[in-house]
């Protein structure tokens, strides 16, 4: 696989656009690297943000069957639906920072097998997610942002991490949706099981993908790597978006030069996870919510970097002094 | 000076909706704290921003003369230029999310005296400045954000921070627009020497102020303590900002509670400051501009907060399951 990259000519012009702008050299920290980064991905001097998709894909879990989750696996459907009626955290987040969603249930009614007994996914099954995904890019986006929702996902992405990085389950699993002590335990427990099942077999990320993931991580797996050969730039969300993201990562090194990630969530794993992939969050507000909820937040921050980008004055056309060399 | 309290009931009435929100409990983190403050402070359960002011007060400053910034003097009046024509950042980030910007020059034709030779105001001028902050504030506000500009005020606010908690100048300054090694040394020494004369005499919170502030400084101070009369949430900004708020902080144990801190700045004394005031700032984005900023970029975490708070669906109306005790 050949990785596309992004233009060093519009970027360097974003760069040297920034140097002009009437601030101190690099005064406005994350937010020039942001506008600049931007600016190489869509090879344009001065990117925008008119066309802003996010997209959260859904999927059930054969894992939710040994109780990892403090909510019934009904809920995902339950909360589609709510994503639908526009009722859920990301619509407010979308509505508010400008991003239009699009909602992916995937086979709800058909959940992954437990992939404690079983791989989760065959092969045609897991391709099927991953182009699925593919797909759901839209035909043009200046911006994507990936999330997730699928009752027993963390337990899911611990495993998916457990397997692309190493450690064991107590290293990688969180509360999720808010499992006390021994559900805690209970998640270590299983995703330990799945890697005395699978590890042997285990033949690249793809198949750790297929063994020990889901639907919509698949889905995200293959939205993440169909958007960097169109050079889309990405928002990636929390703990779980990222596990999907990972495999990317995992199989090519500049895999997710294309993705930014929104949020540090709260989920214990995601630091670990965040620092294996080498990527620095823009945010950090205790958020947990998956739903591209928290890269719908980062939107706001790319929102501003490109406001500041565009909008302002240079010294020249303000007649600000610049610095001076004596003191 | 008795201080004013937010509404515990308004407060508690939004906790409780934010309790039957379709999300596990706490997932939104900050997000939900911010709804939960501002609602004790509007006492409104449903707390609204729909009158957001930016207020940026600009000042010159005597102790400039020693050569402690890299930019000329001549910049604040021509960066308050740049506000009026909407050409500086605090411009973009204000239309970018929804704040009304005004811009206070206080004096800028009349520096302050430089306070390593003689008390930076006198009682009178500082007491015009801190009127002159309390009055710039608007009949009505669900929100105010205060910002700064003022070429040296780094230096200022390094002074004041070392008067109000201890330590030496060393400890509190930083390379503000952009000083080289040997400025920094200069800066650290420049506050020593204010202390040295000062130190003494210095008589309480508010001639700390007077004697090594300035007139920005100074306004903000009485805008921050106005606010609290008034019950007006504040966000505040940077360093500069935050020295100046640290003043009402001294005067009176928990007399920021009415105030959040947008954004850690990158200026290297704010950290310390952060630790003194017993702050958490929302974002950290590297950005070291003042002009209120990263108030402006916090604001978005606010209204993203607000939109979810207002706009979710509660369980009962999504007809979503909550946790089981089951597993």
């Amino acid at each position: 696989m050949t990785l596309t990259c992004p233009s060093g000519a519009a970027e360097a012009a974003a760069r040297a656009r920034q140097a002009q702008l009437t601030k101190p050299p690099g005064s406005l920290g994350r937010l020039e690297d942001v506008a600049c980064w931007l600016a190489g991905w869509q090879d344009r001097e001065r990117p925008r943000l008119d066309s802003v998709h996010a997209l959260v894909f859904a999927g059930n879990h054969g894992v939710r069957a040994r109780g990892v989750s403090a909510f019934p696996q009904a809920v995902t459907a339950q909360m589609v639906a709510n994503f639908e009626r526009g009722g859920a955290a990301i619509n407010q987040l979308c509505r508010t920072f400008g991003a239009t969603l699009s909602v992916h249930p995937i086979d709800l009614d058909r959940p992954t097998a437990d992939f404690t007994g079983a791989p989760a996914m065959s092969v045609e099954e897991c391709d099927d997610a991953m182009r699925l995904g593919a797909e759901a890019l839209p035909e043009a986006a200046d911006l994507v942002l990936l999330g997730e929702m699928g009752i027993g996902n963390t337990t899911v992405a611990a495993a998916m991490a457990t397997a692309l990085f190493g450690g064991r389950g107590a290293d990688w699993v969180g509360r999720g949706t808010g499992v006390d002590d021994a559900g805690l335990a209970l998640k270590a427990r299983v995703v330990d099981e799945a890697m005395a099942l699978h590890r042997e077999a285990f033949a690249g990320p793809l198949d750790i993908l297929r063994r020990v993931g889901g639907r919509e991580e698949a889905a995200i797996t293959g939205a993440v790597i169909e958007a960097r050969k169109r050079r889309i730039p990405v928002l990636l969300d929390g703990f779980v978006c990222c596990a999907a993201a990972a495999v990317a990562h995992r199989l090519e090194p500049g895999g997710l030069d294309h993705c930014l990630l929104g949020h540090r969530s709260a989920e214990a794993g995601h630091a670990r996870l965040i620092e294996a992939l080498g990527m620095a969050p823009l945010l950090e507000l205790g958020m947990r919510l998956g739903e591209a909820s928290g890269a719908a937040m980062a939107l706001a921050v790319l929102r501003g970097a490109l406001a500041c980008h565009e909008g302002m004055a240079t010294f020249a056309e303000a007649q600000v002094a610049g610095a001076t060399g004596e003191r």
